[in-house]
């Protein structure tokens, strides 16, 4: 077992990673010592993982809701704290997600503000989520004008990690989960990327060893940028965006049923790449390097030709990040090194798009 | 124009109290220099007002949302959200509540999860909401199971005060108000206590010298609390919870339209200086003089006589304060001066609810 702290001052906590290990109870029980009881949060595929460990901390409750982005929405979350209201819940009550992003989100959405605040510990089960969701506190739910419109940040007081959900995840979900791994290198540490490339075969085999170094040095990276900017109030964590405003547009082109995030997120990242070559940060070298590692994670590198550019790039307007209407992107300026722009010509991000 | 300064650190914000003061778009902007566009919630009592700020602030939007405490629900809020997201909100949208608590507690809970958070100004319009509500970052919704289950903690960039508001106050909602007032004597400051029997008839009379002091007075003692414990994590802040036990089973008593939460927290404080006594903390001439006060404020300092004190007892079991089912008190020590008890014998309360 392996543990890594995330470093936030009175909101510091442990990453716990390992396979198959027992003594989750401890590890809860060692860092909230003075819970009076949990409610676990988990969809179908994880009901069972989620009574198990239920069982062991001492017959808490499950609540299931259905699989899928739909749940993380305000109606779901009324019922969670229908069900939190029920067991008459505290402060002290703590909430366990299991399962993948939405699990995640939509669970730490509702201990974000039930009473004001109940603490929250992560039990990520997808790729996506042990590398990128369940570490960091943004948490939230979806509108039907938007994608994690109403949320918070909220702390995990911890995160348990078993890698052997990871056996047993469908391939392409494994895959997706993937380019997150390849955005750490490319935003934050060449070093990484460099192990990725030389050790891509092993990662796509999930050979144990492989996989566990990966999950860890995932969140390693991604707490080193949280410390740093907790609340993304100094802009020091919109470097996490990277590839993040074509994904989303590519995301919504697919209408949500096309591309996996992390498929959007790879031939985001692509884009970004060419953006930044284009304004001569960096040259068609890295770009190349990106496109084969994606690539032999089995994750697209392009647009798909029937996504109309010009519509893309109307979505893309709308993005978060922009500030008066004006596109803010995330550019690579050598591998593992990226800075903010805010003044990339439109006529620029359509060439990207465009191209085949 | 008085300015009272709450310090919290990157989150420290002035309160500005006046009687019709003109400057609130100079106000604002020098706080929130980077606003991009406003939304102002208020009720219907308050809309015109709302409608006024907003054409001096630049013609920004103005939400309505039904008076009264049934708005302070998941529902509105839903409704709230999507207000902002068809004025495509960013983080620099700024949330500015105009109205009383319902109004402010509401709106700065939509401004603390849309987007993860946006700027929140309040503009109290009530007695309760100046001296109470609109300080201190307390923001929340009711369940069906209980009232403010669903909040954050999410502290305004600017609290504006006009205590012309307060000339037309009905006068139930102004004594209401007083009660609060009264409070922060008897936990903080005997001689504010001292202030307030010395000047209850100007108080009463609302003469505007007096109104002025008794909300800028006020503001501060409460923001003196927080600034000390602005999470309700060091127990702290919990002396604001003074006769709100008791408070709480008396408005549940009466179904939520019987007494109005001032009227409640006066004679709930009675009830904790009476437990006091018998605890041996305090003489009866503490009590006899709070009684004295509140009654000068038109308040009520026994329970209701039909209200069963066994019933009244159940629903305080219940309070989130208690761990463990045990109840937890906030007891006056002297004048100006309080302290929590969990060793507070059931009997003792029974006694204490059931006294005529």
């Amino acid at each position: 077992m392996q543990t890594i702290r995330v470093n936030l001052g009175p909101r510091s906590y442990d990453i716990a990673i390992g396979h198959r290990e027992t003594g989750f109870a401890k590890f809860v029980r060692e860092r909230v010592p003075n819970v009076s009881k949990a409610i676990f949060v988990a969809d179908e595929n994880t009901r069972l993982h989620a009574e198990g460990l239920a069982a062991e901390l001492g017959g808490e409750s499950v609540a299931v809701v259905p699989p899928g982005e739909e749940s993380k929405a305000l109606t779901v979350a009324a019922r969670l704290y229908d069900q939190l209201a029920e067991l008459a819940a505290d402060r002290q009550t703590l909430v366990i997600a299991v399962g993948g992003g939405v699990v995640g989100d939509l669970a730490g959405f509702v201990a974000a503000t039930y009473n004001r605040g109940l603490p929250l510990v992560m039990v990520p089960t997808t790729l996506l989520a042990m590398v990128d969701s369940s570490v960091g506190g943004k948490v939230g739910i979806n509108l039907p004008q938007g994608k994690n419109l109403v949320g918070a940040f909220h702390q995990p007081v911890a995160v348990w990690i078993d890698s052997a959900f990871l056996d047993s995840l469908p391939d392409r979900e494994y895959r997706s989960g993937l380019a997150e791994v390849v955005k750490y290198g490319v935003i934050q540490d060449a070093e990484f990327f460099r192990w990725l490339e030389a050790n891509a075969d092993a990662v796509v085999r999930r050979e144990q060893v492989a996989v566990q170094y990966v999950v860890a040095w995932s969140c390693r990276l991604k707490a080193d940028v949280v410390e740093r900017d907790e609340r993304e109030e100094t802009g020091l964590r919109m470097v996490l965006n990277y590839g993040h405003t074509f994904a989303h547009a590519f995301e919504a082109a697919g209408g949500y049923t096309g591309w996996l995030h992390g498929e959007a997120v790879a031939a985001g990242m692509v884009c970004a790449a060419r953006l930044s070559e284009r304004r001569g940060l960096i040259q068609g070298e890295v770009t190349a390097r990106m496109v084969e590692l994606l690539r032999r994670f089995g994750l697209p590198t392009v647009r798909r030709a029937e996504w109309d550019p010009e519509a893309l790039l109307t979505v893309m307007r709308r993005d978060k990040k922009s500030i008066a209407g004006r596109m803010r992107f995330i550019l690579p300026t050598q591998l593992g090194r990226v800075a903010a722009f805010d003044d990339v010509p439109e006529a620029m991000v359509r060439e990207v798009l465009a191209a085949p």
